[in-house]
């Protein structure tokens, strides 16, 4: 059995060819049928402020499924430790034998998620598209920008938006000591205005981006929106695109950015496409450099799955924690 | 965070009388609120004749809860490996933290199964039963004989059934061997009529004892029928029960022995009782000596958490598996 630690794990994948190929077939995998994703499973812990989330499932022809625990305590920072944990076990689809434990304490989400958000931005944005606006100053406006800025092949601006003014400073300084062309934005609505691709990425219950800011032919990821009652996006600029894209339409729809649409009566449930289709070439996804697209990313075991898959493939060939 | 093998966790826990408590103390939480137990998780291989299923869940007041993949992969023996496998996450209910990684390979599961058993049999037999029949020669055979002897506080007499002899024999001479008044039973029909209790450890989908074979008097503890389509007890025999008695109901009437019963319309929701209030005192349990009883167990995460603290307590006790 194979055992790493997060600094271990840092080590082996990063924004890299392998783990976007991943996790670009993971995506695919939830739509071509080779995705077995049974429901998330969910405890709460009222008393202490937290909660856990149990993703798990298997890609039909992987050699293993994986079980990713992860929860969110939100006390944990007033005692000097983070909100989010997580670990990944990755388990033999042939004989169940444990194969090994991810002690990633979160970071293999951090980065399948910033590198989903930018494959999906990639493939939905137009290809002249170089105006992006990030709101929020959290760890996936850090993960986000990188992973878009390290896959698009050409020169980025990025305009961070977010209420506290010394956090947008920081996360300005962070990815500007990366080498990425970062600022801050004052005004949301004139960095909406301004923007080719926006990308949210806050936990905010109510609309932060309203359709009258959004100019025709941009593009929106929506990564904030993954359980009940949270919510980025106006509905009214949801109702509006002209092209809804889901990584996993049953979660969009029922927990998602776009439940709220959906709840309101303004969109059908078939009214979005997948992620995957598109990636696949089977659906399309931008047709007119007109088109306002969202991405609504709501995160899919599938793409755990995928990075234990590479984890694990890479600590093998490395010989790599081996216990 | 502490990790332990499965012989460091044998060392640590057995049938002793810590365990005991853990685990009848685990079936009143199930009953009096304290139990916070989602439904299992479950995903199916069937391309390698495989399932998993998580349980997971937390008991009010306790600082851990625990998560437990249990594997059985069933085309295994051929390949010289176990068909079930395990391993159960402690994880600190205060901050999310991974406490413990307990990689029992299913062991943790047998020793609770088999203690609930005898708890549930003890709680239920009259006190002078003293003629067990172990139905089944497998691992649960084993577990539930060595755990009733060793908590019954009087000698026990075993008559052991299996279809193969040869099974049968060697179960006998194991427990033999272990100083339990053990030997074959011949015939399963001879067998249940000279029984005071009798223990069901099958994977059988189809019923082996059949009620005109049962005398009054006698109690039944049903440990095979954990999942749909399993069934050890005639459902004439469950309905002719004079106390029916489930470790969880909704369990044991949803996928459990009594499931057939109840959905013949041979009893209803509500002829059932649970183990933790028998065993807390609230409701009564045997009211007569020839009353037929029957427990039927399901197993219920409730019991690994339990497990899961015992080992962890003891293992921080004396400093083992730290790392």
């Amino acid at each position: 059995m194979i055992q790493l630690s997060r600094a271990e794990i840092e080590q082996l994948v990063t924004v890299d060819e392998g783990a976007v190929a991943a996790v670009r077939d993971a995506y695919v995998a939830i739509t071509d049928g080779r995705g077995n994703v049974p429901p998330v499973g969910h405890i709460a812990f009222p008393a202490t402020n937290g909660d856990c989330h149990i993703k798990y499932g298997h890609i039909a022809g992987d050699p293993i499924f994986a079980v990713k625990i992860a929860a969110g305590f939100y006390d944990n920072p007033a005692k000097g430790l983070p909100s989010s944990t997580g670990i990944i076990l990755a388990i033999s689809a042939e004989t169940g034998e444990v194969r090994a434990i991810l002690n990633d304490e979160g970071y293999l989400t951090d980065l399948r998620t910033g590198i989903g958000g930018a494959v999906a931005t990639l493939a939905l944005a137009r290809d002249d598209a170089d105006n992006v606006l990030i709101v929020g100053t959290g760890i996936q406006a850090r993960y986000q920008s990188r992973a878009l800025a390290a896959l698009a092949g050409r020169p980025l601006s990025f305009r961070i938006w977010g209420r506290s003014p010394e956090k947008t400073a920081a996360i300005v300084a962070e990815l500007a000591r990366d080498g990425l062309n970062a600022a801050p934005a004052a005004d949301l609505e004139a960095a909406c205005r301004a923007a080719d691709i926006i990308v949210t990425t806050t936990p905010s219950t109510e609309p932060l981006v309203r359709s009258d800011w959004v100019r025709p032919g941009t593009h929106i990821t929506a990564m904030g929106a993954d359980g009940p009652g949270k919510q980025e996006l106006d509905t009214a600029l949801v109702a509006r695109a002209d092209v809804r894209v889901s990584d996993m339409k049953t979660q969009s729809l029922g927990h998602g950015e776009f439940s709220h649409a959906c709840l309101a009566g303004l969109i059908g449930r078939d009214d979005c496409i997948e992620l995957g289709a598109v990636l696949a070439g089977t659906t399309a996804g931008r047709r007119a450099a007109e088109d306002i697209t969202i991405a609504d990313l709501t995160g899919v075991a599938t793409q755990d799955i995928a990075m234990a898959r590479t984890v694990l493939e890479r600590a093998t060939a490395t010989q790599h924690g081996r216990s």
